[in-house]
């Protein structure tokens, strides 16, 4: 098999609303990225560092990204603040293979418009609603040990239209109390890398601590972790006969 | 421009439920057909009519195929008793060009399955419930005049998992009382000819009475109106220096 | 039926090898803008108008933007030196509903590799080589009137990988004499607007005067003419029984 | 990691030329199926073993079925003689999760037009041409190990229009030695199996001793090797409330 070398993780935050709203401080304590390496932690197969927005070169620099080959990430406040040049870098480095997971309130990232092409718009309501994710895409690998739904009991509201391409793969739907309905799990490719959108994990509620959320993280580390890359390259080939050496 | 024509619709039902059940008969009188007929009518650029199973060929003659350009199938006790022969020609006319749009219980029809080539199962519950169709898809063609969303006050609940292949485009997903959500509006390429499933329908409720769901019907049938064709053939292509005679 | 104004496009030309290459001025004595709007005049529900790099605003102003339905690109020396501020006006606008049909080498254009979020890269040799293109959807909208396959005798050649997302619809791939192959007509949707890729159209070759070529450009104005729109927008829905008023 | 069982693969093949073609019996002393059962062996994760459309029920009983993980078929001569009852079978197993991979004449088998709903059809010239199969997703698992592209120095055409539904990823594109193009590698799921369409091998060349060739095949069964099922059911939910009681 070919995944025998450990799956080389870099959990991201932008780790602002830790610092600044107590409500989060003490649903996260170890902040957002904390509970979601503690998530990918214990595995023989995985090994989680994390990295923040507030970190030199925001924690992602050219040596760290080398080494990883899953980047999770989570952002909400502190989007905007996020140099463009650190976006290029990112995303080329999943265009070579590195995949990303990119969680709730990054569809609203940088890195996930700029690999989308597309507004990332939605509709949103902090109400602490009864979220239903269900399952539309039964033995999908990021799915395994996932009945065909589960409940996260309170959540923020994201509802449709959602503006993303149209995905390689539709695997849950979620509908929330007020009847909003939301593509929940999405995955694409972009180069050689592998890009899944997750929906739940409000900064209030402790989503990232429910267990069928970090069976669906562990799962989307081991589909999203590269067997291959993409060359940046834009190639000449002078020559019309190169099968007749072959 | 094309479509200069007119778009020749055959509106089939297996009018069965019409004849047996008193709720339905008051409910469509002139048969499911006949609302969906009319709910076409009246168009300087379409003409429709109708055809049922009880017909000789369940009124699907090769003459009646070869002059429809789409066909909208509503079937449901019916489906095992439609001949195998009749499928085969209508999937033969969908690829050749001939649009199809497969309507609520048709997602057991033999014909959408023999389309998609899965179960094409789904969650069902008969309790009245209000359904909001959610657009995820804007400025679709078959969504032209549809606002962000519409709600049916009652209809059956149909429930994912839906077993269809990733639909080309999802353009409307459903959100149920029950908390449930369903892919209601998708999109398929077949051969040359499109297909369109709708979900909506049920025999009880006046749901094809409803102006949202009637221009929707009224857009699918001028999106899946064939611009071209496909001939059904494997041509052995002798020849390997054809293009030097060009 | 709904396209009942005139489709409104805007022939854009970076404009700049018809202004140092004597053998392209030769070629597209017009400027190859020039030759695309000629291709579409003569319509009666078209109205084309030609903009250009070196124009204020690239010639893309809001205004001309506000009044463009489909948009055709054409670039290749030039892209760098194409702003932002255009780059980011013209992605609004196509996520708004406005179609984009982006030729050759406008595969790196800044505009598409934004639409797309991958490098866009491909193989190229410039050697005059025999162009087949093979319709892979017959019956698609773009291809009316186009047989099973034709050929541009003299070509510049394009090799996979071309690195872009899946496309919705692959419609055309090419061979060329070297033995490589490309995905020459693809489409996609972002927001409420269509995007199609067409390959054909090297500077030094007559290629945008070939009748097959017309065709097809002219098809694709009709298919990328938007018949909706999205709104940009992030809305706050704070209502949670909003259902219950309707 | 999920996949430490052994992945059980039956190679199944119809049989017949190697029995009546003086040529193929040469080419392939132990069948064609022979080869592809060498291919996977001595992988500690595969055990492979082989059925023949000659053995009663074709080989493929309910309980080889049940006990196959990925199925791998070659069919052409015998196309029409498969039993319409095996072929149901094989179609559940895969909508259960059961991965096939088609090869070369199998896009005319039973099997893989029921999984595509469409005609399937292509054109083809028997002429010992040279086939570049150029890879069109880096990174892909089933190409690892692959370059840009390899070449079948002789093999038969097969050209566009190939009649399938679009497929989830278009992996691998063939040119030959006269000009035309192929979709030679695909990937669609169907329920939750993993379907593989895989162009090469016809039975007069030795293809299937290629050594990309073969890692193709080793990479498809791993991808293909099912992590979750899916039940064959329409079930019916009679409660509206069932959430409330989570």
């Amino acid at each position: 098999m070919a995944k025998t070398r450990e799956i080389r993780v870099t959990v991201w935050n932008e780790n602002i609303h830790e610092k600044t709203h107590a409500e989060v401080q003490k649903c996260y304590p170890k902040g957002i990225h904390g509970a979601i390496a503690e998530a990918l932690a214990g595995q023989s197969d995985i090994q989680a560092h994390t990295a923040t927005q507030d970190q030199p070169e925001h924690g992602l620099t050219q040596k760290v990204l080398d080494a990883t080959d899953v980047l999770t990430w989570w952002g909400h406040m502190g989007h905007g603040d996020v140099k463009d040049e650190i976006v290029d870098r990112v995303q080329r480095r999943v265009l070579e293979g590195m995949g990303i997971i990119c969680l709730h309130s990054a569809h609203f990232s940088k890195i996930f418009r700029r690999l989308m092409g597309t507004a990332c718009q939605l509709k949103w309501r902090e109400a602490a609603e009864r979220e239903v994710l269900w399952v539309t895409r039964p033995g999908h690998e990021i799915l395994q040990g996932i009945d065909d739904h589960f409940i996260i009991p309170h959540e923020e509201m994201y509802g449709e239209h959602f503006d993303i391409p149209e995905p390689d793969e539709t695997i849950l739907i979620s509908s929330f109390t007020g009847g909003e309905v939301f593509r929940s799990g999405c995955t694409w490719r972009r180069g050689a890398g592998k890009v899944f959108y997750f929906r739940p994990g409000h900064e209030t509620f402790p989503t990232y601590y429910q267990s069928e959320v970090k069976t669906i993280l562990l799962n989307a580390v081991r589909w999203a972790a590269p067997v291959g890359a993409m060359k940046i390259d834009c190639p000449h080939k002078p020559e019309m006969d190169w099968f007749a050496k072959k």
